[in-house]
């Protein structure tokens, strides 16, 4: 991990993700952060953020880090394809953006979403890959076309904190949305789910499958901790007996790059939208958010007691911490 | 104060701005900020800023605060009405980002242009509003519909600064300007000074009057104070013996929203810019900045002497400094 | 230079700017930079930076700065030119602008490329102009229309590292590029290598002559340092014997606010694009980034041992450090 910096929750082993789990919970219950004075983290966004933004600046300055913030507005377009002949839009190739920002910090953290192409070659992840390759210093996936590790291990911190038990049931729901939204998230709560060790229940309409690679490190991660994962269209089969029911859209991945079919697919299916009665007895709502108010979840959902979501946004910073303080020490 | 932040200068009684004032000239003498290791501001900016956003980087950094900087333009867009269906372009609801920012710092900075909606729902300054209730920690106005409260501070600091007396008169004069522009500078100007017991006028053509709600609370400020207010379109009058002339453009409640019929309610009003025969002798010119030079008023005035609008500029660090001492003390 | 700030190289003595480029390798081969607690440096970028950001951002951090940072999109519209009647776009103007942000911070680093205006305004280079008359304190440069010492100091110092002989061959080559670009870089480039003493060749197709300004510039300085200055089209009999060729595209000065015309006028010179047989044994190859992969340069030579690009954008970290110490000494 300190070589390649944090890639996908899941390429950890599971003492590792525990031990990091455990010391974000000792940071958020107010144990001192290690301080490391001298060494710096660069943020690179190439996308929108408000908590992964927030929470990084946050930890690296509790950890006594200089920070260098960075976004794609202020920047030069980004050429990340290997032998481009570059006289289009893109000024600058990751190839010499990566090493360069590896030059001015110890960590280099960056966000980088799906940007429109064939899904055999975004799924390759290839703007996430290519700073990994040439970065020359760790750096920490904020959230890539396939996954968002530190939105996991913010949701592992979250269910330790609610004490919800290593077998209970997690439902991962997809739901209704305007737009077709990246996997990263979804794929990343089912595989630290499976980690977990939990019983695992991908629920969405059919078409709207995760990707089959991403399926297969599932039930590969399920197999290692003990868990079990299922997938149905079954609503009231999978939410029976939930302790916890983490809502999120994305996109088919039949009609990945076409708006309009995909908007067409999904139209009989605004009814996908977490409702009160969705929840069993003392079930937990979570969602990584932003969320979209009565379209995703119900304000009755969100403005209850069942609703997890502002816990799990405050354990980014603890979990983000401490994976900064294991990714320095 | 220190449960709610700081939303309008005229929520204080008059010792406590008269404390923050004092502070912030001691700050401008050389005084030492105090010290708050570990604790953090977030500054959200939802509309453009320079001073502001200069002025609170450096009074963060001068109290050794942990300094969280966020944009409109890097993050989602923001829906503010309680129960919205958010199928259009709002991703996130400020029922989600204000507690969520709440958790990664102690103190929550916003600021909060109006959105274009009609006048009955935009001066109820509902973002700001629901910032405020929502946060779970102290907000801080940067500017929203109604109030500009640090500007307000920091101009009563100048007032100070350069000796001008209590009972002396300040002119708040509108000016003529190509877009109809928020009402927070001139409604925090007139309450500021009627709070400071001036002799407050407040020189407008008609049609161009302020909220009536913001007239209420400058008469009770003024009342308590022992100054005087009064409202008049005799530019001669007005400025005869004044002390202060602080010039403002904003747009006319008659035809908010209505930006034709503005811009030709306001056509034969470009006259309205302050020129040098404008200020009686001794008399210092205002302005909030930014400005528009020969437009809102004449470059001779900013150049001369009268000017204090650099001051006006620096005094909103020391007053921002002394503010958030009070709100972390 | 204390009191006008870093505007270009060529104003600073030889000795001044070895002693410089001394102390950016001592900080680069470890060396503890001063601590200025309590000072502060305001960036300002009026155009996209991604080395210039972060490398400032890294130095004012290992100098233990407050660190102030604005951006054109977040801010005001600003106009430069006197006189002006601002009913247009812009709402501020750098008279108030340039002396608040001297007010925040005890130094101001400012960004400004070229706004689109005919040549013999641009090149009076008005906005940098403006900033330092009227910021009250000192004002770094971080490229303007004219000049761009940064990145001239950096490459000094690159040029060191490397061992690089102050008598040695440097080529200045024009490459072809979708866009007319502006003349800060290959301005400073020749200057700086001028200063040096090197014999500076400048290399480009007939019609692409830097400024006449510049150029005398160039060979004052030459003169000075005992060094030589050629201009030619040879291409062969300027890369014969070189030891470093530093690639840079610029506009056309004879079609300057004629992209149809340049665009033109360029449609034959693609062939301008360094390639791994333009360099002789032992020859580095320079950029000052970004730059367009197989359009500027081909992969061939960034991806081989001639490249020196990153090492030139890791000494702006330290030519910049060192810089700061010595404007805040």
């Amino acid at each position: 991990m300190k070589s390649t910096g944090f890639y996908h929750l899941g390429e950890l082993d599971g003492a590792h993700a525990a031990a990091l789990v455990a010391r974000a919970l000792e940071l958020r219950a107010g144990a001192a952060p290690q301080r490391f004075p001298g060494r710096a983290l660069a943020l690179y966004f190439l996308a929108p953020s408000l908590r992964t933004s927030a929470s990084f600046q946050r930890a690296a300055q509790k950890l006594g880090l200089d920070l260098l913030q960075l976004s794609g507005a202020g920047t030069w377009g980004l050429e990340t394809r290997d032998g481009a002949v570059m006289d289009g839009d893109a000024a600058e190739h990751v190839r010499e953006a990566a090493p360069v920002l590896g030059r001015y910090a110890d960590l280099l953290a960056v966000r980088a979403f799906p940007k429109g192409g064939p899904a055999e070659e975004e799924f390759r992840d290839p703007v996430m890959r290519a700073f990994r390759e040439h970065a020359g210093v760790p750096v920490i996936n904020m959230e890539s076309v396939l996954w968002h590790p530190c939105q996991a291990l913010a949701d592992w911190t979250t269910l330790e904190q609610l004490a919800v038990p290593q077998r209970a049931k997690l439902v991962l729901t997809w739901a209704w949305h305007p737009k077709p939204l990246p996997h990263a998230v979804p794929s990343s709560t089912l595989c630290m789910a499976a980690q977990r060790g939990m019983d695992v229940v991908l629920l969405r309409p059919e078409g709207w499958d995760l990707h089959a690679d991403v399926m297969a490190e599932a039930r590969r991660l399920a197999d290692a901790a003990g868990g079990t994962l299922t997938v149905t269209a079954d609503r009231a089969a999978a939410l029976a007996g939930a302790s916890v029911v983490y809502a999120k859209s994305w996109g088919s991945l039949t009609h990945w790059g076409d708006v309009e079919a995909e908007s067409a697919a999904r139209a009989n299916l605004r009814d996908w939208c977490v409702q009160p009665d969705w929840l069993a007895d003392g079930a937990r709502f979570f969602h990584c958010l932003p969320v979209r108010r009565n379209v995703v979840v119900a304000d009755a959902v969100l403005d209850g007691p069942a609703s997890a979501v502002v816990e799990q946004a405050e354990n980014r910073l603890h979990a983000q911490t401490a994976l900064l303080e294991d990714l320095l020490s």
